[in-house]
């Protein structure tokens, strides 16, 4: 049987993104200037972080049987992913996010889960010989909490659970069985129960408050202000190297790609070490436009 | 050379739909429940009515070199369209309706005009053969309007310019050239510099207005209340079967493509039977969801 040094069992989505010079009201039809098609979903773009990087990676996911599902499936193959467990569903779209972004920057954003509703913990099940071989396990919320901790369940190595979308209604599992708990400040701030998190003093008392509910160990990524890590024996702060930023979109998912690669292949790093390079990644992504398109190479880390 | 009853000049659009329990506000991510993607477009969807309905036709029009582009002619070319003058352009993406609609029945769309806005009066001059020969020609303003007018000035036949979307700013000659000038209330009211289009008399008074502007013979449909027809020597109201509407998109699009199929085939039909079918075709349509899934075949006009 095979194996891969990183599982992902998560999401695949289409972005749909209009460019318009302000957003629709109720009623309305306005014209965009530009529009845009690119692979997203969390779990996908976690998945081809670590593969650009050089990971050995495995992708557990479901696609639709539209057009978009074998194109997913082709993109994440061109990667080198192996996607022996994305299955394509019958009868069902791929997952969409549309997406609307005005002049000013403003966003509005509809997910239609579409296929990634149909994750089970019995795909997990099925791909449990490849979830057992592997150093690291990740996950993320765009797919049901049931998937997540199956997978956590069966994992051997370490586990890192990207707490995003926040869910305000979870299995405390969620917070107790991956190694790294990790999110965003305004994740961080439902996980907590409402926690104010907007600064780096608030970010790890929300850490420090997580770890009290349970978890192992908390990363919060801060953006341009870097992230924090705590656990019980050690709590730190990293910075970003200053970047001029072009588009931030997937950056948080390439940290947790980075994270993942970087705790797969070199086995003794230090956790500090592993956050400062994720961030690195992280920040190189955002300088360039695309989300997926925009994940460094290997270089990065060098 | 080959010929074409009738010949549609226009746009090809892929309609992105998404389902949502309401509208998103700005900055906000919500969760829609259903996503459609359908083939749409003014040009294309009067040209597919036509062609449903048992017509001989022709597109002109502009795709993208996107996987949309050979997506749509070979949709157009499984409906019998002639799709020689459809053509793929490089670096750009097909036209895009990107449409959310709420629980309530409100939408927000954005249309990105995409490669519609690459066909110009230069694509109409390699078409002229074709549009030449043709018995009916159809139009919208979807493209631009030099595409319009110049299609216009090659038709030897009878050319229907369906005024959607509505312009205020427009060539007088968009009203004086075409033989039947083909409006919805909204459009009547803007093309007449704003005259109330509320009820029939207010309809035939738009009408009026507009033949004084101009236009050879106008016709305003009423959505379930009808048509009216206005030129210089009759004037008269339709009436819409009763029918249970599931879904009105795509409507006038029928319409047009009904009537320009019945004036290209039926020599002496008077212009009250051609408007009291293309309303028949138009009212069946919106008894079933979708756009061009929804348009009727010959049985309707039996």
């Amino acid at each position: 049987m095979s194996s891969n040094d990183i599982v992902v069992v998560g999401s695949c989505m289409i972005d749909f993104v209009s460019y318009a010079p302000r957003l629709p009201k109720s009623g309305e039809t306005i014209h965009g200037k530009e529009f845009a098609t690119n692979f997203g979903g969390k779990g996908a773009n976690q998945c081809v972080a670590a593969a650009k990087l050089g990971g050995d990676v495995a992708l557990v996911a479901r696609v639709g049987d539209d057009i978009w599902g074998p194109k997913y499936i082709d993109n994440l193959n061109k990667l080198g992913v192996n996607t022996d467990y994305v299955r394509i569903t019958e009868g069902v779209s791929i997952g969409v996010a549309q997406i609307t972004v005005s002049d000013l920057g403003e966003n509005q954003i509809i997910i239609v889960a579409g296929a990634n509703h149909c994750l089970t913990a019995a795909d997990v099940e099925l791909a449990q010989d490849i979830i057992t071989k592997a150093a690291v396990l990740v996950l993320q919320l765009e797919t049901s909490q049931d998937v997540a901790i199956r997978a956590i369940q069966l994992c051997r190595g370490i586990s890192i659970l990207n707490g995003a979308p926040a869910l305000t209604d979870f299995n405390p599992q969620l917070l107790k069985l991956p190694t790294i708990f990790c999110v965003n400040e305004t994740e961080a701030s439902v996980f907590t129960g409402g926690l104010p998190v907007n600064n780096i003093c608030e970010a790890q008392n929300a850490a420090s408050a997580l770890i009290e509910k349970g978890c192992n160990s908390v990363i919060i990524t801060l953006g341009s202000r870097g992230a924090i890590y705590v656990d019980n024996k050690e709590k730190f702060h990293v910075c970003s190297p200053t970047v001029k930023s072009v588009d931030t979109t997937g950056a948080g998912d390439a940290f947790i790609g980075a994270l993942a690669f970087l705790l797969a292949t070199e086995t003794n790093i230090s956790m500090r070490r592993a956050v400062e390079k994720a961030c690195l990644a992280a920040s190189d992504s955002v300088t360039r436009p695309g989300t997926q398109i925009s994940f460094p190479g290997p270089s990065i880390l060098q």
